[in-house]
């Protein structure tokens, strides 16, 4: 599959809004959690029907429904009705290659963005499209599988932060979006340790797997890249939003947010420089040891070449060749041998050859 | 024919507005596709003759005429009379090397830009211009030859879907683009499948082709950012318009339509990138090829000439030479020698040379 | 000469405005020639005196007057008395090294710019200084040399076409640009048509003066940038200046000739990226080629010095040199070459080395 | 660690204003230094604790209160609730890794930028993290260890300089920034004499391990790069505070200060580009070198290989081999040989080989 | 001394304002003059002393102090109590290493930029910085030394031009600014003469040292560019100043100033480009003789090993080698060889290989 695009498996040509599940199933059964609570209260449940969740809906309670697995568009399509979301929306949800952008309507703000979490065990980058609909009263968050990184935000709520009760559907989205942007930053932390780690590697002893390797290392800084550069857009355009979903005070959150975004985008952007200084001091390291490697050649080559020579002259069988004839002639030759390499070697050395 | 600007057939300093076909000649007989619908009814023909299409003109329905071939300049200019177009603009339409942009009349909105079709059979980019006049009634569109990418959309329309047939020109126009960027979506993915499975071929055995296959994949990459990147600034300036015929309840549909230009943007430049690295990947390899045959060159040079070199010197016909008599000289030179040989095998182990 | 730099043989601190030709002079006589014309009449004769125009002055007819050769000051002077032009607009007009601008006066237009030409016996472009002076009345507009692009203009003003007879001025020069531009996208092609076939040399048979070649060729690409890319903002800013010489029904035409400005800019970045890939393509067909030739070598030398070492050995004179008294002794030997030999060969085949 | 990150030791999805220190503890016990001054007196002291500085609250001096230690959050968090600190704010101080930036609250302007210096004696940069806050009558400092350039600026309060001591926090903040930004400087100065030091070894005698000395160059550059480049849109945007704590009449200074941090920026681009050019001329030498060596082994290989040629021929052990039997045979091949080697000789030399 | 940065002796720390001279002293005892004019009179005079000038102050002429030689901080300390110039601007003026910037004050407006002169006798570039102070009545200019460009400024007044006379200080700044801009352009114009020498060395007979010359051109360049760019920005601020001091009859002379700077930077960029254009074309030239240098020892070497090795053969002293034997043997030897050279000759000549 192409990397830089998610396969348009929609058949082209199609309504708008009409919606097919585009992407990898990463789970079996959809799962709808929701969390309802205000500063005394705090209730938690699964629900197997969207409609379920109408008993929130007159209550002063902030309610967070987050539906795991987007590929079952029914599901998508219930919570779109119920919510009122337009089809174009959820034509976003259901397809997982959206780019991250931000769209405001008049009731809600909508947010789709990656969601990376960097898996310990298999050494990869998990990615996931997370969508968020923040309205004055609900939060609801679409997510692609099962498993995510806001387990330590459900805690918060259930032991009754008091900012996170009681700030509503906006305070808690940007909680939400804050973990996402540290595991962003974490991810790139990984990953440049990995590449600084080469640098020794570069030093000591390269080997010729290294501008591979280089190569992967940026393939995966361009897919970070890719990922993250249009959230820090994204995030700056929240705070500007002018339906009522998004409150003043949090505003100071926000901006924290976007400094951690522009941040992780500075240091992609470092470590792009790092891998391509990289990919030149690894050439610049081999073309070295390859110029050491020619100029023991170059230097055996000229110095024994001449003196084989002579000794070929010397073992031609002329007839008459009056100096083979001579006593000394043998020993004044190896003398004048040592001679020519003696002063070849001194020449070369003056020339900083070797 | 240079392959970044389109030919100007047109002679140098003609009145502005003179309307010359430039361009290649891609159909016999121009063809007048008239369908006319609202929500209750749908009428589809084929007409010889523009002003046939007057009928349509005060009923309240929405009327899309479709005519392929421009080099008929008199179809053309029938039309433009008809629907009382500026002389500019029907040059543009007969002119086929226009570059996307979009035009504000008092009552319509003239947008051009390139239709990229992938012919799956000869593997080859079908590029052809299509131009879109929108007023409020009426929506009229120029192709170069038979055959396009919009079955869909009539099929829509036949079927009677309510949006499409009651939504007016400007949401007509909006699905037409749609599909037309689904293409570009769909050719940039199969250029990147076939980018990106270059990579392997550069990981097992690079060809000397290489690099040839990769300018030329440069080249198609370069023609179609040519032809797409201007397609988000014309999209982006659609719902700007300040005549009529873009209506404000479909501007949600054009933002959709401009982030789908956004990615194909994107990913065009990513695969620019991905381009350049393969090329810098293939001269990596190769140099790393050529450096492990020089090396071996290196090795065995540097040991047997000195080796010969000897054999030489015991090869020379002097009267005087005494080792020549010495009983055990001749299993003493091999011996030398094959000390020679392993002093400098180990030697150049020891550097890291082979 | 400098050349992205017009020689300032201008004598420096000298007061601004003083009128000195600076360039070189590519005529002898300068020539005024004058034409009038309206929807009824059109005259057209050649002056010898700036003053001879005044009879035109006070008429509802349109007048441009044209000058070919700025060399003579007293010439360009007197025009600028009569028309009342500041003095730093005349040393503009004279000193021929001008970045292309537009000025807006009170009562005129002042727009300088390069007009280029393609001289198809020489194959060579040819640069010229173009000046327009845009009034309410009058085109006023001076060239270097005699002989221009404007001809077809002039033709269609004697053959009584409606538009260029009555819209005024502003439209004249409108005319004369767009001559002017398609002149610009004329070269370019010719150019581009040039550079493209380099590709095919490129993929026979890349000879030595190529990069020299390409050298030129980009030389050329930017000094047509130098030339061209101004021009885009002088032409968008056409439009925008608010004395009344630019009259607003003429705006289209404007915006037509900016895409086509546009469109040059687009073309000739497109080439100067051509020209780039093809430098690179060069480098790596010619250090393939010389790796083939090494290969050839390293592979001869690898093979034949441990052969030739064998025979050297054999050829020394030792007197105990059991071998020699073998029967078989030279056969064996052959044959080990031999087996050496071959299985160098496979070696190196297995490695993928021929 | 990656060197363009800071560790997020901070657990992730904690709510947001947690305090935890981040970063590398530097000294063992914080110190509150307090100045308290007007244009007549000024007293200066060491404080336990923050709460001890309630005193200079109501009086009408300027309170300088400096605290060297962020490692001891408590201490923060007391100063935090004494001067009315968000909580963000806190966190921002603690976490020794943040981005210059300027955060207006509606008492106080809030200021964090990276404090650099050169250790003459270790020959190395001494980062630390300064962060501001600016109020009214209050100017509070963090720092991360003892030991700081702001001696003279102490030194100028105590001996009663008129400015200093009357124009209010904002102007002694603006001392120490000016302070900081003089020691950007510095230390871009000292870097840049070492990298033009190198120029001269360039010419000299390039050694192998320059391009590795280049890179840490650049990894240094790049990294006050970071540290310095956003200092410049945080100054330029303090005399855009809305809120009272930045006065007009300062407005000159800042605008110098900027000039400094631009300055500063200007020459960190100029010497990354001077490192560039280093590296290209490091491998124009190399490759300059090695080609030398290469031609040295190329002219005795080409002269002697066919002599060898010759005589190994005559070496030939043929019972036929007329040649061998003439007298002057021996003479009239080495005379042979000599003109063999003298034409190539001239050969070469025509070629400009040598 | 680092180049791009200007050595900051300015102890650090000192209050902002203190005046100490930084730079080189280029002359011994500072020079005052003074030229007093109005349309009917023009006096001139030396002073030794700031305060003389007071005379001129209530009276209706235009006076221009002239300063050499800002070394002599107390002269420039008078001169600034008489004007009445804040600390900062002084410090700006003694501080030989300012960035060209443009301050506007109430009653004056201050420029400082570099002015530079090609010295024809050395060849060498000679930089100095100058400071103007433009008030209603008074021009005041700082200059390092005595010598400058602007005698024929002087010799204009001098002989009573009318602009000059009667147009006021921001005027005569003006004919100023122009003489500097042109000594930009005349040097560029220098350099850019010497750089395009370069290409037919190039192209003829490329030394060693080329590279070395091409990179301290590019210094050349840069140190240029530095000094040159920002004096765009600052010229085009000129105008726009709100103060009185800039009348606003000259703005025409600013827009023309300006495009001259324009020019200047342009032409700047497009040798930096030729530059590069000129070492890509040394190190192509010189591995295209390298590669036609390895050819002949690769073809020597391919030719002469496989038939020494065959005389090697016969060389052997086998006691049984039947071919030693025959009458034609040695012939048919020499035969074989001529064959097998010539076979390898036809083979690379297919090749194209020489």
């Amino acid at each position: 599959m192409a990397r830089f695009l998610n396969k348009t498996t929609k058949q082209q040509g199609l309504p708008p809004g009409t919606l097919i599940f585009s992407g990898e199933q990463k789970m079996e059964q959809p799962l709808i959690r929701v969390m309802d609570f205000n500063l005394d209260k705090c209730s938690e449940r699964e629900v197997d029907n969207v409609e379920e969740i109408a008993e929130y809906e007159d209550t002063a309670t902030i309610t967070w429904v987050n539906i795991d697995g987007v590929h079952e568009v029914d599901i998508v399509e219930k919570a779109g009705q119920f919510f009122k979301l337009s089809a174009l929306l959820l034509e976003d949800v259901v397809n997982t290659g959206q780019r991250p952008k931000i769209i405001e309507y008049e009731d809600f703000t909508f947010i789709v963005l990656k969601m990376l979490r960097f898996d310990e065990k298999s050494g990869k980058i998990i990615a996931e499209q997370l969508s968020l609909v923040i309205s004055k009263k609900f939060l609801l968050t679409f997510q692609e599988q099962r498993g995510d990184v806001f387990e330590p935000i459900r805690e918060r709520i259930r032991s009754g932060r008091k900012r996170i009760r009681s700030f509503g559907p906006d305070f808690l989205a940007y909680c939400l979006l804050d973990v996402v942007c540290e595991n962003y930053i974490h991810i790139i932390e990984v990953l440049g340790e990995q590449i600084e780690d080469l640098e020794e590697e570069l030093l000591d002893d390269p080997k010729k797997e290294l501008p591979h390797q280089i190569n992967r290392f940026k393939q995966e800084i361009n897919y970070l890249r890719k990922c993250i550069r249009p959230v820090r857009e994204v995030i700056a355009r929240i705070p500007k939003t002018e339906n009522a979903t998004i409150k003043k005070h949090s505003f100071e959150y926000w901006r924290d947010l976007q400094e951690l975004a522009v941040h992780a985008n500075e240091a992609i952007d470092s470590y792009r420089d790092v891998l391509a200084d990289h990919l030149n001091l690894y050439h610049t390291t081999m073309s070295t040891k390859m110029n050491d490697i020619m100029k023991v050649l170059t230097i055996f080559a000229a110095i024994f070449i001449p003196l084989t020579f002579i000794a070929g002259i010397y073992g031609t069988n002329f007839e008459v060749l009056p100096e083979l004839h001579y006593r000394y002639s043998y020993f004044i030759m190896l003398g004048f041998m040592a001679l020519v390499a003696v002063g070849m070697l001194i020449y070369f050395r003056k020339q900083k050859w070797f």
